[in-house]
This record gives C-alpha cells, sequence and structure tokens, in this order.
C-alpha cells in the first residue's frame, strides 16, 4: 500500500507542468517545426498556466550534423529568444541536455546571459556518474537542474537506489523518473515513484514522471504517480512524441484542479496546427505495435520502422519480435 | 489507502474476462455485423482463453422496429446458435437486457432450452426495483445473472450503498460498475469498486467493472480495478464501443498473468475485420470531444454528433457544452 498524497479534488502548489512538445515531439519530424508553430505554442502554453516549455535539446554539432535537423535539436540562444524575447513571463524554459551528446562545457553561456532556466540532463542509469558531472556545471552557470533517468524499466531496484544516492549528493533540483519503453502499469509507477520520494526525504529535491502512451497508459502513469506524491509531470500537447506518444497535455490540464490551468487556448493551438502536422506524415500515437514493444520491456524502434513502413501485418510483427526476445 | 489484491505478476482464478465487442461495438454500428465476423470473434475468443462472450441485446421487439436494426440487438436463440451451436466449450454466453426495454418474461426460455448463460441487467441506479425483479425471473429461469450499473459517476455514495443493500438481498451474481461517460479516473474507480467488494462481503456475489475511454483510461481504470479486488472485466476488440470506446480487449489480455490468457489469435482477428470496420465508416474512439464530455461527467451525445459531424472545431465545441452544463 502506497500512501497518497491528495484526492482528486486537491491543487497541490508543489505541482509544476512541463511542455515538452517540441523536444520529445521532434524526434517524429527531426525538430522541423515551424517558428509559427512554436511561437503559437509557448503563446498558448503562457495562457494555460503550464510551469515550463521544453524547447528542444541542446545537442553537440560535433557530432549531430546541422543540416540534419530542425534548429530545435540544437536550441541555440538566438534561436530561442526569437520566440520568447527575454521571457519576462512565468512560464520558464527549459532545455535538454543527453549525457554524451552534448558539447556542455562549451555550449552553455552563464545563466545570466541566458534566457534558458532548466537543463534537464537525459541519461541511462549508467550514466549517472557522467550526469552528475554535467548536473554540477550547469548548477555552477547558475541553471536549475534536471536528471532525466531513461529506460526506467529496464532498472533494477538496487541500481535505482545507487543512481538516488548519487543525485541524493549532488546539486540537482529534480530527478525524473522516463518510462522511455512505456512499459510501467501505474502500479509499477507508483512504486518506483514511491522509491525516489522516500529516497530525496529531507532535501529539497523533487521527484518527476515522463511516460510514454505504448500501453495506452501514459495519462493514467502520470496521475497515478502524481497521486503517489510525483510532483513535476512532462506532458505533450495531443500526445506528440515518440512512437506512441506521451501523456497528452490536454488530458492532464483537464484533470489538475489548480485554477491557474486551463487547456481553454490549447484547443485553439490544436484545432490550428496538429492537422496540418498530421497531413505532413509526422506520425505518432498508440496503435499495436507499441502496445508490444511496452509488454516486451524494449525500445520501440522496431515499432516504429513498422510504423513508417505502414505495415498492418500485427499478428507477423509481433511474432518477429518475439524471436529477438 | 486501498488494500491491493494481488500484484502485477499475480495470476488470480476469480478473474472472468468478457468480450462485449459486438454488444458495445453494436452501437457504433447498429448491430451490422456480418455472421462471419461474429463467428471469427467467437473462435478468436475460444482461442484466447476468453471467459464471457456477450453477443449483444436482447431487446423488445414491441418498441425497436426489428427492420432498423441487426440482428445482435435482438440475440434471437437461433441467431446465436447459427454462431455457436450447442457452444460445447468453455466460453461461455452472455446477452443484456436493458431495464424498460426488454420484455424479459415473455423473450427468455428457460436456460435448459438456451445456449444462452448469462444475462446482464442494465440498469440506472433509480431502476434497480425494477433490474432485480428481473434478475429474480432470469434466475429462477436457471441463468446467471449480473446487474450493471450505468451512469455510476453520476451515483452517490448514499445511492449506491442502497443499491448494492437491494442487490445484496437478490439472487444476482455480479454487479457491474459502468463507467457509461468515461468520467471515472483510476482513484475514484477504485474507490468505488472498494464500496462494491465491501457490500458483497459474505456472499458469493463478485463485482465487475465496465469503463468507457473518454478520458483515455478505459484501460487503467480496469486494471487499477482488478488490483483493489474487482474480478469481472469488461474489454473489447480495439477498444470498438460507444464513442471513445472500451478498455481494449488486447491490452487487457496481454495485461494478466493467467497462462490461459493469450492474445495471439486476437491480432489475426483485428487485421483482419478492424481495417474494414474503419473503411465501412464504422467510428469510435479516443478524441478530445470524448474527453470534454468525461471531463464534465456527461453523456457522450453531442461528442458522437461532433464526431459524425466531423467537425473539428474543438474549441467552439467545448464552449457549447459548457452552455449546458
Amino acid at each position: 500500500m502506497i500512501q497518497r498524497k491528495g484526492t482528486v479534488l486537491s491543487s497541490r502548489n508543489d505541482i509544476k507542468v512541463f511542455d515538452v512538445t517540441v523536444r520529445d515531439g521532434g524526434l517524429c519530424n527531426d525538430f522541423a517545426f515551424t517558428d509559427e508553430f512554436v511561437r503559437a505554442l509557448y503563446q498558448a502554453n503562457l495562457k494555460c498556466g503550464v510551469d515550463y516549455m521544453e524547447f528542444g535539446y541542446r545537442a553537440d554539432k560535433r557530432i549531430l550534423e546541422e543540416a540534419r535537423f530542425g534548429k530545435w535539436k540544437f536550441c541555440r540562444e538566438e534561436d530561442l529568444r526569437t520566440i520568447v524575447g527575454n521571457n519576462d513571463t512565468d512560464l520558464k524554459i527549459a532545455v535538454m541536455a543527453d549525457v554524451g551528446k552534448c558539447n556542455y562545457k562549451a555550449d552553455f553561456l552563464p545563466k545570466s546571459e541566458s534566457v534558458i532556466d532548466m537543463v534537464r540532463v537525459a541519461c541511462y542509469a549508467d550514466q549517472i556518474p557522467t550526469a552528475i558531472e554535467m548536473i554540477e556545471h550547469l548548477h555552477a552557470l547558475g541553471y536549475e537542474t534536471a536528471c532525466n533517468i531513461m529506460a526506467i524499466s529496464k532498472v533494477g531496484t538496487a541500481e535505482l537506489s545507487q543512481a538516488l544516492t548519487l543525485l541524493c549528493h549532488s546539486p540537482v533540483d529534480v530527478i525524473y523518473l522516463v518510462d522511455s519503453f512505456g512499459a510501467l502499469y501505474p502500479e509499477n509507477a507508483c512504486q518506483l515513484s514511491k522509491l525516489c520520494i522516500d529516497a530525496v526525504k529531507g532535501t529539497q529535491k523533487k521527484i518527476g514522471f515522463h511516460a510514454h502512451n505504448n500501453q495506452n497508459l501514459a495519462f493514467a502513469n502520470t496521475v497515478e504517480t502524481l497521486s503517489c506524491g510525483v510532483s513535476h509531470l512532462d506532458a505533450t500537447v495531443q500526445s506528440l512524441g515518440r512512437g506512441a506518444g506521451n501523456c497528452a497535455l490536454e488530458l492532464l490540464l483537464g484533470f489538475l484542479k489548480n485554477p491557474k490551468y486551463s487547456f481553454l487556448e490549447l484547443l485553439k493551438f490544436i484545432e490550428t496546427y496538429i492537422p496540418a502536422l498530421r497531413a505532413e506524415g509526422v506520425c505518432w500515437g498508440y496503435d499495436l505495435q507499441y502496445m508490444f514493444t511496452g509488454l516486451l520491456n524494449r525500445h520501440p524502434r522496431e515499432a516504429i520502422e513498422f510504423t513508417a513502413e505502414k505495415r498492418g501485418d500485427y499478428f507477423e510483427f509481433y511474432r518477429s519480435l518475439l524471436d529477438y526476445n
């Protein structure tokens, strides 16, 4: 039994909603969003009471060829400012930096010269020491920091406990559980959350959750971890995100009872921009192939290929997954 | 805090999976399924370890014009036997009878002459006395019986307690919570389930859950109520059902750990029959308009109209719902 924090009618001031549409959605279209799209989303997030907007990655240009990606793979300072100016708003700006794919010592200005508020360092559990080195550097520059532990459904309890101990001794502000494979059920997600919440007790650190919708549980897992005490919640407009996508921002805003949140302006954004994105061929969302990889607790890469090839032979595809399971 | 029954690795022998595809899905196409479709589904359910298959309604032909509907609105004995013969299998046959829309005294044979195993009586909470009269009659005829309390998200705790007391004194075998509006969150669904489980303690009665996917929580609510002790679980192939649809049978079978269950044959059924159904224009599944009616805890009828009209003006639609909320 896990102690719950609040009820479905609670309004908790510790909750922070992260719109990560451009960042996780960018994985569906190589970050080729127009400025108009990103600006309209920023404006909608402002009006909807969203707490943080993640604009993309700050990827290492020595590793990732600039011409192959839209600008939000790199989130240059000037590109961010084109959208947000000096961002004199309550909406904070985040970018993500992947361990091993970010030239973080060269590519981040001191916070006083940057419009970015938070850098979220994404890593696998075995990369935690490197992540902490990045976090220490970014913290010293003045940024809020998060550590997003990916593929959390593959991390054993002992390994997670060690990671949490290391992170508790670091300056990181938020520790995220990232269900990259959409493999968790609400019960699992709550157990992992509880482990994290207990580990950071007595510190100021917060716990976050980032869901994927492979088993159509992204929203459910998000509200269930929330009810177990998780405070930092990732979501994307219309679930836009890699493969089966993420927790839908509109569902999350509809659930939250704090009157600062509203999904009204988001509806206008959705009807204006999402059909066009679909028409361009950008493809995401729950389907059987993602259920299979979620159920088998593995990376969705084969399911993404199955989708791209517009295949419909689900039985044969599932059989083929079992061959390599 | 609600005591959980089992874990995600448990295999509970009390679990019964109901495929209600033809019955709830029939609300999307006026029950115009071909015999081939229904027979293939029956065969798939047999191979997948499904416990009950609900074929449709036994509707009152004095009230509902026969020519307007496919045969599964009426589930005549001879139509059932065309599909299942004498059903010499472990898969039990169910039909639904709505309070006020079923000529139950005239239209049911004694169980010894019928291929039907269970009759599920659907009613609103204020119709419980009539439902119990039907249940007593059907029980006396020899059928297993269930009472499916619809629009459960509109039923107050006091009213539900009274309903449960009445039902506990009836011969009903299973009491179902039906989240007709898809308005429940997992926490609500578990609280209601717990109320029912406590009420039937000391009897042989079982509790069931029937979800709708308006807020993309049908599967999540089903597994959460299961983990709270609910045993009888409704699902439909590919969520096929009115409006936003139901809990997907393939997701549920994927979740259950009892080795009797498998979704493999269902995949073949899905790839053969579901694309054709979509191509015919049969329309169901989660979308924003259903989220709105779920969130507002009301009947999805306006959302179904919005869908049928192929509208995409979500903001205006939501605004119009608030006018009459």
